[in-house]
């Protein structure tokens, strides 16, 4: 088994911030995005769509986005249970996972890949009104956010889950486009504090 | 329980599909987008990201995001399995199901919303350079796809899964803004005429 992994992208840190709260341990290859690698022919033919990271089983079989490969090894290794104990929680963690990558982690990343001069041959072509569309919706997010914290340790309670795991991500993502999380909202920085703070975090 | 519906729309006929591929039957109510029901304040109480659908337990939880609620379901009935069988189906039916979902129905969904005047309302801001920017990404997803199902009942071979169903969801989708399947793709058509000639795809 092999992760091709891709040093401080969000993505590759949210499996292995994932595994690390699993206590599993993968054997890592780094591809490097400013060389291009993920674009190789020997890397497009394991994942046609170039992203990482990208999982190779021994028969050979792929699983390529962060979150499939969290299922997998969830599958694999249930304990301790990071997408719910019971079916409540699998539906509330996924709800929260879903809203914290599609509202946060995307929008984060629209901002990003739409505006920074580094991305421009990465996301073609870059679309600033649409960068310029996803600052507020990040805003709107964050605050709706704080509201659901207040009173709650992690995204549902007292359980830590993968919706956390993404939330550290995103938040820690909007560092590159120089997003900030506004100082009023108390809730959700105090949050990313105890986040940051795990050991998973350094991962 | 309740299930908040919404008629047409791709993600609460998503469920229903779901539903009836597992022989559930849940009371539904429906939110009418068109006369803006989904921003009332009693749903927005509800779901403050005011979507649809959204599912209602009897002790007032509230699931929201389609995968999470079919989640709840396929935790609480797990026969017949729709997210994989075992740790590796686990695996790819997510993979999938996130490639289809991000790069087809949500493609397909920023041309719709960000061209068609019946969106200009609840799209704001329209962003047309974000519509053309997503066309040739969705023709070259559906290429990558046709390729895939070479010798492929479903997307994962002769298992059926939820990947399928938004697969299903993601092509009929694809009328509202008149992209079409182009005619080469015999994988991609011959799929889907399979997926919609089952009794589920009336749901």
């Amino acid at each position: 088994m092999k992760l091709y992994d891709g040093g401080r992208a969000p993505n590759p840190r949210r499996v292995r911030v994932f595994l690390a709260e699993k206590g599993i341990s993968v054997p890592l290859e780094q591809v490097d995005i400013a060389r291009r690698e993920h674009q190789s022919a020997a890397f497009t033919a394991l994942n046609p769509l170039q992203r990482i990271p990208s999982l190779v089983l021994d028969d050979g079989t792929v699983i390529s986005e962060s979150i499939a490969i969290c299922r997998y090894f969830e599958a694999l290794q249930p304990e301790p249970a990071l997408f719910g104990r019971d079916p409540v929680e699998a539906g509330l963690v996924e709800m929260w996972q879903r809203r914290l990558e599609f509202e946060l982690l995307m929008g984060v990343a629209a901002v990003f890949r739409h505006t920074h001069p580094a991305m421009a041959e990465l996301e073609v072509p870059q679309v600033p009104e649409w960068a310029e569309a996803n600052r507020p919706r990040v805003q709107r997010f964050l605050a709706l956010l704080d509201q659901h914290l207040e009173g709650r340790t992690f995204i549902l309670g007292d359980y830590f889950s993968v919706a956390d795991i993404t939330g550290l991500i995103a938040i820690d993502f909007m560092r590159l486009p120089k997003i900030a999380v506004p100082e009023e909202l108390a809730n959700v920085r105090a949050w990313h504090a105890r986040l940051a703070a795990r050991p998973s975090a350094a991962a």
